[in-house]
Formats: structure tokens, sequence, C-alpha cells
């Protein structure tokens, strides 16, 4: 009890106290199969973000002990994910040349900013502002970065030098280099799609049909691309197929994660703080999503904020092991999760895992043909691209359809910054938008009730001197005006008002602002000859408006039910029916 | 009748054709009133913006006259303000040096670009932006640019040449000007400041004690800084203080408004339009409120969108015809009212009225000292200076406290366009803070009865199988990821839940990012074993939910009334009390 307030910070105390030998098996076996996964995984995301192949083991080595301490998920898998390196690419490619020592610390850097960021948002316990993406947003960002990506990683397929970071700057670059086509390279690419295609979708009815159980038969199907690689790698081998033009991954230093150091210059970090920012929110909502869909299945709870503080532990890690920006991972955590990883400690083991092959597997993968690793990042996020969030979106409302519209069209014209910029402010303006118009009803009375509805909708009975306006919306900023619009025209439509009633029942909350209008409308309606009552005012509203001037300065007054203000306001005016 | 349509965009077809003897007397008198008043504060205002005196007056006449077409409001006088003026400054400041041709032209583009601007909001009918504004931001905004203009002006009292565009810029600026004060230019300044502060407080109750009446008494005062104009003129005219060092206005062309041009390079444009775009809105929010105020007095009516229309029109008119950004202004509209202006024709008379001025009275201000214009912008703007926003927003919410001190703050420090911005950076991430955490209540039966209230607040059963939660406010994206957060927090937390019952009578609307948290919550509750209800959900949350595959999806059902949700699930388990 007494490690309590410590293992709010630290979830590894909370769980390995009670760590046990089937708690461990579990783990054990989970951290071998992710192992075998993650080194194609991490060697192809390295490729998609212009990095040298082994900074994609280093960043899941560190990063994955990391989360395993500050992390609150158990199954969770953190490393290089599609996306994330994508962005990576196109911050850094704008300020270095791929293959450059400045890249290489570029990409450390942008990993140590995310890192700062990541932590100080869980610290000033800031996730909130993830909110600012909404899911059509991201839906539509993915899978138009899906699209990027799968268009970046067909120069690999066709072994031409290619280069571009939005869809018309890749197809333009790669038409120019049609010419260089390497056709020793294209028909190892395009087998090795197929192959990883076919895996995809029949490896596992195979596997099941030679009498493996459904989940081993479907973590062996995860493992397909280790097949092409050691086929593919194989195939270069014996082949020589290296002097006939194939890229390869040539010569990768066999070591443990170097220690490394971001570089702290001012220009280069303010270069890529915006895009540190959107790495960080982006990498946040992905891994979330993912941990709580996972913890859900076991009833395990996740934190927000520390998961914040996991990610931000992990990508500072990153940064000072050769590595570069990292978050959870969709399809590794899966993985993780099925082959039944019970603990974090199933990552400290894949670290192990991969620490080994960093230092012994690299010299097999000398061979391995870059056109392989495409493939497998094609086939990986084409499972990424689905449209079906433009027709959901648009079935739904215009709303949610102009968000995802405007993020796919624009990650696909201008890239991943400007994409996920634009849905993030379109998002918000439409959401200001709405809510600047707040469903507002002019009410009257269902005849001998009490109660009283929408002239629109109901038969009520209506006193002309009196306008009775039910708001069904907290008062803020972005409706404060619209209220004072609305009652200005109301006040010049109709001539013989004396009494205005604005009805609060569904008002939640009231800001600054919107008191500032009530009191403009108090004054105008004042100067017009009108008075100012409300009706049914809640409680916390009710405390707001006590602690300002307003009641001393309303002309009207507060009436507990609208039955009330009806009542009272019923003087000599005759009754008529609408 | 058939002019109508045409009569929404030309509200000068709707007062014109009624226009009437008794309406242009009126008219008349309000031009001749507030001719006289806007000579001086043009100058003056032009002064402020870094442009040669006549664009003050040229800015006045042609927008007033487009207003006049295009505008709502009967009252609104067009033409330079002190706000606008200070941003114009800002923003062509950094792109050309005052006194230059390049200087004119980006003050001609900026007012064309704003211009644009404000018709495509309006045709658009996007004057909801300006909610981006809150009321506290505004406030504060408006009391620290107050505050910049008065630093700014000082260099003309001091004679001395400074600049800056932030509080500690100026200061720094004047400070190395110190041993170049001007002593003669000091004492005409001061005095002329001390005569306006004068005329502001003690001229009005002069002139009612010899008997005017207060109306007269109240446009009597607000000529004050006519007679400081002719009388530091003469002066200045008198003892040659031009030859002691007094920097005097000048020759200034003696001509009808000129044609002129904006400049359409791609570069300056590009520049330009944050600025533009921020001194749009501003503009508009700031004439908006006069023009509701104003309009209100005569119960007549204003149409923000069309508001928009006549800015716009007066803004474009600016650009052409030798003028800078302008907009609605108020102590300039509220003469025009109070001096009984009818219609927008009596801004026609006053256009008329300063061309006149432009051609014949330029002469007459050769001797007129810069230090007195300055004085009248001092006066003019310390009015605007109002820190009772802070108290009023520290008393309210810590919301709208912090968005009023970061506008002040960083406009002071940063200058006009980082504050604004920074304003409504701030209250846009509290409201989404605020938002992102609606007020949610579990909730239990009042023993004996079919209510349900709030756990904390009530003695109320419950069943410790099933959750009830009562949702205080819309769905949509802002919130969608709390209510997941919640709801695995409690999942994870009540081992013996087997029903989570989600109450919705508040509940308004509901975007696709919150139907995705509900699919997503009621996927993962099932993982965990857990059913999912609805209860009083509104109609058009109803229509919403049946357009999806959420209800097929539903493992619970959707119940009327929370009272029905319960019975129904009260099979098996012993009541409780709480």
């Amino acid at each position: 009890m007494t490690l309590a307030p410590l293992a709010r910070y630290l979830p590894i105390l909370d769980w390995g106290r009670g760590y046990d030998r089937s708690q461990f098996a579990g783990d054990m076996i989970a951290a071998v199969i992710v192992t075998i996964m993650l080194i194609p995984q991490s060697l192809a995301y390295a490729l998609l973000a212009g990095l040298p192949p082994e900074a994609g083991i280093y960043a899941s080595i560190a990063p994955i002990v990391l989360y395993a301490v500050f992390g609150t998920s158990r199954a969770l898998a953190v490393g290089p994910v599609a996306v994330v390196s994508l962005m990576t690419a196109a911050a850094v490619g704008n300020i270095a040349e791929s293959g450059t020592a400045g890249y290489v610390t570029a990409a450390l850097t942008l990993a140590f900013l995310s890192g700062l960021m990541l932590l100080a948002l869980g610290l000033f316990r800031l996730g909130f502002l993830a909110n600012f993406l909404s899911h059509p947003v991201i839906a539509g960002f993915i899978t138009a970065s899906g699209i990027l990506i799968a268009a970046s990683q067909l120069r690999h397929i066709l072994g031409v030098e290619a280069e571009g970071h939005t869809l018309v700057e890749i197809f333009m670059s790669l038409g120019t280099h049609l010419r260089d086509v390497n056709p020793t390279t294209v028909i190892l690419g395009v087998s090795a799609t197929a192959f990883l295609f076919w895996v995809r979708g029949g490896l596992k009815p195979l596997l099941r049909r030679v009498g493996l159980g459904p989940r081993l038969a479907d973590i062996g199907a995860k493992l397909g691309p280790v097949l092409a690689i050691v086929g593919t790698t194989l195939i270069v081998w014996g082949f020589d197929l290296q002097e006939r033009g194939v890229a390869i991954v040539g010569e990768v230093p066999q070591s443990l994660p170097p220690l490394t150091l971001p570089s702290f210059s001012p220009d280069l970090l303010s270069q890529l703080i915006v895009p540190a920012l959107l790495i960080s929110i982006i990498g946040f909502v992905e891994s979330i999503s993912v941990a709580q869909t996972l913890a859900a299945k076991k009833r395990q709870r996740i934190d927000p904020d520390q998961e914040l503080i996991g990610l931000g532990s992990a990508n500072l890690g990153a940064a000072f092991t050769g590595g570069f920006p990292v978050t959870g991972g969709f399809s590794r955590s899966v993985v993780n999760f099925d082959a039944g990883a019970e603990t974090p400690a199933a990552g400290a083991f894949t670290a192990i895992g991969l620490a080994l092959a960093a230092v012994f597997l690299t010299p097999l993968i000398y061979f391995l043909p870059k056109a392989t690793l495409a493939a497998t990042i094609i086939v990986a996020v084409l499972s990424l691209v689905d449209f079906s969030i433009l027709k959901r979106a648009c079935h739904f409302s215009h709303a949610d359809f102009a968000a995802v519209t405007v993020t796919i069209l624009l990650t696909l014209a201008l890239g991943v910054e400007a994409g996920v910029s634009a849905g993030v402010i379109t998002s918000i303006i439409v959401h200001l938008y709405k809510t600047s118009r707040p469903h507002m009803a002019v009410v009257g009375r269902v005849p001998g009730t009490e109660h009283f509805r929408n002239v629109l909708r109901h038969e009520v009975e209506v006193q002309p001197h009196v306008l009775s306006l039910r708001i069904d919306e907290s008062l803020y900023f972005p409706n404060a005006r619209f209220l004072e619009d609305q009652l200005s025209r109301y006040a010049a439509d109709k001539r013989e008002l004396t009494d205005v009633v604005l009805m609060f029942p569904a008002v939640n909350e009231i800001d600054l602002s919107a008191l500032e209008s009530l009191e403009a409308i108090n004054a105008r309606l004042k100067e017009a000859g009108i008075r100012l009552h409300l009706s049914e005012v809640k409680g916390p509203v009710m405390d707001r408006l006590k602690g300002s001037h307003f009641l001393e300065e309303l002309t009207g007054e507060i009436f507990l039910s609208q039955h009330e203000a009806a009542s009272k306001l019923d003087g000599c005016a005759p009754r008529q029916t609408m």
C-alpha cells in the first residue's frame, strides 16, 4: 500500500509484485513470436522512414522496455509503426537528405521532441488535446497515409530512385525514372507482394486444414513476411541478383543499440516542433485505441495520462539509442496479445530477443532485397486503406463528411502534415459552426396543462405580447452572438412585444461571453421597451448569474417554472391559439 | 414586392423608396456634425496607421457611401477606427517603411484583401467565424490595444522619432531618443492632451450650465478635438513654432479621393493574408456590436451576413480610393445616431462634406501640429482601456480569466496579431477542455418512485450488477474519448457488472466520432461480458442511430424510460441502498 502513490507513475510496481511462473511462460512464448514477427517489420519501417535498417530494430528495443516500466497496457507492443514512420520521413526529409548523418540526427531529434511533448502532456494531464482529432479525421488520415505509403514504396518494387511526399510528387518522380526500371527487381518485388497477399488470405485456411488450431494458424499467417524475407534473401544470394542491379540491404552493423544524442540546435528544434506535435498526437491516438481494445478483453484499465508518460519515455528511449519516433502498433500488439502475453514483461523479453537479433542475425540479412521490405510495407498498409469511412460519414452528417474529405484530399495532395492539420481545423470549424446555432424553440402552453411545447410542432396557446424562447444548449462564446442576433430579430419583427422569457431548462453552463450577451440583450430590449425574464434556470447557472451584476440589471424576473412566468405575465392580452 | 430578393443584398432599396423630407432634414443635420467631428479623427487615425493625413479623409468617403448602399444599420458610420488603424500599422510596418510608396500600397492591399474576405464571409454566410472571438478575448484585446496605441503616440507628444509594435519595443525606442525631446512640442502636446481630457469631463456640464440641452451639450463636447486642432494650429502659425522643431502636418494635396490600385503581387498578398483576416474579424465584431446596440434603440434589424457584405464593400472602396482598412466606429456612429441620423443617407451626406473638406480645407491644416493629433488619439483610446474585465473574468471562471490574461499579456508583449491569435487559441483550447469532460452522473432510483437521481447527491437505490449513467451533454468528438475512458474504468472497477445503461435525456446531438465511440464501447463491454443499453433517447439522436449499424450491434436494448430499464434489468440481484 505504501507504494500506491509511486505505482500511479510506475505501473510496473503494480503487476511486478505478483509476477509468477505461469505469467512468465505466457510472456516468454509471446515474446518469441513477436520477436520473429518484428524483425522484418522493424527493417521495413526503417526503410519507410528513410533510415538505415538497423534503426528499425534499435527503435524496438529501448522503447519497448521503457513502455513496460511506465505504460499501463499489459499487451501493447511499442515500436516503429507505418503512419508515424511516414510522418517521420516527411518531417525529416524537409531538413536533410536521406542517408546523411544529418538525417539520422534529425530523426533522433524528432523522437526526442515527441517524447518530451508526450511526457509533458501526460504530466500536465493534457491528454484531452487528442480530442482535437475526431474519429473521421483519423480514419481519413490513416486511409490517405496508407495510399501515400504504398505509393512511396513502388520505387523499391520498380528498382528506381524516386521521391516525394505527396501523391503527385511521387508519381511525377516515378514517371521521370520509368526508363531506369530494373526488371529483376520488379519480378522479385511483384512476386513477394503477391506471396504476401496470398499469405494474408490463403495461408491461414491452409494451416487450419493441415491441423493447426485457429490461434496458431492466425499467428502462423502473421509470420508470412519472415518466409518472404528468408526466401528472397536466399534467391538473391543463390543467383547473385545484386549483380543484376537488385538493391539489397547490405552491411548492417552487428551491435547492441548505440548510445546516441539528439541535436539541441534551436534552429532544428524549431523546424521540428510542429511535426513532433502532430506525430505525438497521432501516435497517442493510435496507441490508446489499441490499448483500450485489448484491455477491455480482460477488463483491465488503461489510464490515458499514464499512457502519455509511457509513450513519452519510449520515444525518449528511441532518441538516445539510435531509433526514431515510435508508438503502440496495432498488428504487433494484437499478435502479442493473441500469443498469450500476460504482462509488460513480454515486451522486455521481446527486447532481449531483438537485441540478440541485432548482434547475431544482421549478417544474415546482407542479401535481403529492399523490394521484399517494400512488399511487406505495401501489403501491411493497404489493409489500412478503407474508404468506407467516406460512405459512413456521407450517410451520417455533412459535418463529418466535410472533415473526412478534406483530410483525405489534402493528405494526398499536400502531404501528411497539411492533411492532418486541415482535418483538425475543419472539424473544429464545423463543430463551432454547429455549436454556434443552437436549437431554440418558441414555446406555448399546451391548452389546459402546465406544459409548454414548440409552437411549430404542437397546438399551443401563446400570448401575443410575450415571447417564450426555450434554449436547448449551454450558452457559451460560440453561440452567444447567435442569441443576440435572434433576439434582435424577434424584437424588431414583433411590434406588440412587451416581455421576453428565456427558458433555461437545458442550459447546463454559461460563460462570460454568454453572460455579457445576456446583459447586452437585456439592455437592448430595455431600450425597445421590452422586459427580459428567465425561467427554469438550473442551479449551477443560477450560481454563475448570482456572481455577476446581471440579476440587478435584469428588467424582468426569474421564474421557477415557465407556467409561473406565463401566469404572471398573462395580464391584459387575450389568448390566441396557433 | 418584386424588389424583395434584390433588397436582401441592397438594403438601400428598402429604405430608399420611402425617403421623405423629415428624414432628409435629420440626416442633413447629423451629416454636418459628423463631418466636423470626423475631420480631426480621420487625420489622427491616418497618423496612427503610419499614413499621410489625407488617407484618413479618403478612407472615410467612398467607404461611407458604399456602406450606405450595402449595409443594414441605419446609423453606423464607417471609416478608420483606432484598433484597426493600429493593426494596419503593425501589419504594413513589417513590410515597408512608413512614408514610402510601398507602405501606402501595402495599406491599400490590406484593405483590398480585408474587403474580399468580408465579402466572401458574407456571401458564404460564414459570419459565425467571428464566434472564435469570445467576449473576454475582445475586451482584453481592446484594452491592450488601447495601451499600445497610447504608448505609440507618445513619440509625437515628445517630438522624437521612435517606433515599435510591442510595449517593450516602444519604450526601448523612446528611451534611446530621450535626449532628442523637443520642449516646445512637449508643451503643446501636453496642453492639448490636458485640454482634451478636460473637454471629456468638464465641457459638457459647462455647456449645460450655459443653457444647452443635454443632447446638444453632448455633441458640443464631442467637438472638443476640433477646438484643440483649430487652437494649436493657430498657435503654431502665429508663433512660427515649426521653426522650433514642432512637427506639423504640412502640405496635404487638395483633391477628391484619387483612384488607386492595390498590389496584386502574390508575395505581398501572402504576407498580408493573416493580418487581413484578423483585421476583418476584429473590425466586423466591433462594428456589429455598435450596429446592434443602435438598432435596438429603434427596434431595427441588423442582418450579420449583410453587414459583412456592407463592410466588405466599404473596404474595397477604401482600397481603390487611397484609403486603408475601415470598419464601423463606435464614437462616430453614436454621434451620428444622437445627432438624429434617420437613414444611411446621412452617411452619404457626410461623405460629401468630407469630400468638400478634402478639396477646400486641406490648406488650412498645413500648420496643424502632429502632437495635437497624437493627443486626440491618446485621449480617445484611453477610454478603451478597461482592466475591469480582468476582475470580472477572474470572478466568473478560470477559463475566461485564462483567455483574457493571455490576450492582454501577449498583445502587449508580442503585438496585436500574436495577442489576438493567442487569445483565440486559448479560448478554443479551454472550450475544448471543458467540453471534453461533460458532466456525467451515476443514477439510482428514488425509493418508491419512477425518478432517478445522482447517487452522490440523493439517497437512491441501485442494483449492483447494473450501472446507470446519465450523460448531461451532447456527444461529439471533443468528449467521445472521455466517455470511452469512463466506461473502461467502470467496467474494470466493478467486477459484478453485467449491464450498463446510458441515459440520454440531455443528449441533444451525436456525431460520427461519438457514434464510433459508442460502437467501441459496445464491442469492448461485450468482450467483458457486459451488455450495453440506452434509455430516454431523444428523437433526433434516435434518427441518427437508426441511420447506422449501431442498433444491430447493440448487445442490449433501447428503453423508453430509465424506469422501464431498471424494472426489466431488476432480475435476480437484491436491491442495495446507497
